[in-house]
């Protein structure tokens, strides 16, 4: 199992509409995230710096094959085209990313 | 159980000294966090904002009490000794708050 965590910035005026669509999210991209292995999935906000962190736990073997499997992913690409608007990814992140990875320094169980 | 989102910035120059000593947690210091009902806990660090973004996974029944146990121990006390120098809280944090805590805005299992 590996833990991910990672972050982008969301635009002000979007957070309210961001967390109604979150609090009822479709059910067909729960279905996807889920088929490509991702669990204990959490979004934490920070206002007023309007940062987002993600964390999830990758419990497959091929986090690439399924990264790319969720990006082809018909139900994910309408999810996004609504979500990346939304959000402003940090002008730092690595070329290919959206949210910008983070790099794991302490794990205790 | 409560999922727990907190950031807090460090010092470029003191990012590989931390990575250092939490590679090698005092066992005393890991046993009271456990001790207060934490577990499942990770930081992640995005550079180059040098962030650190801690998760982390409350299954007590009484946060406050937990967190009032933990700031008093000994071992904690030590370690945050070392440990402060190297962060910078951000300047938005509550009162009381040295990492800032964040607001949980999606989970899925």
């Amino acid at each position: 199992m590996k833990r991910m965590g990672m972050m982008i910035g969301i635009r002000a005026d979007q957070i309210e509409e961001y967390n109604r669509i979150h609090a009822a999210i479709w059910p067909e991209v729960a279905a996807v995230i889920s088929a490509c292995n991702i669990t204990n999935y959490t979004i934490f906000l920070k206002q007023p710096e309007n940062i987002l962190f993600g964390y999830w736990e990758y419990v497959g073997e091929d986090y690439s094959a399924d990264s790319a499997k969720l990006a082809a992913s018909p139900a994910m690409k309408r999810w996004w085209a609504v979500t990346d608007p939304m959000q402003e990814p940090v002008a730092t992140r690595k070329g290919g990313e959206w949210w910008a990875m983070m790099e794991e320094n302490f794990h205790m169980d």
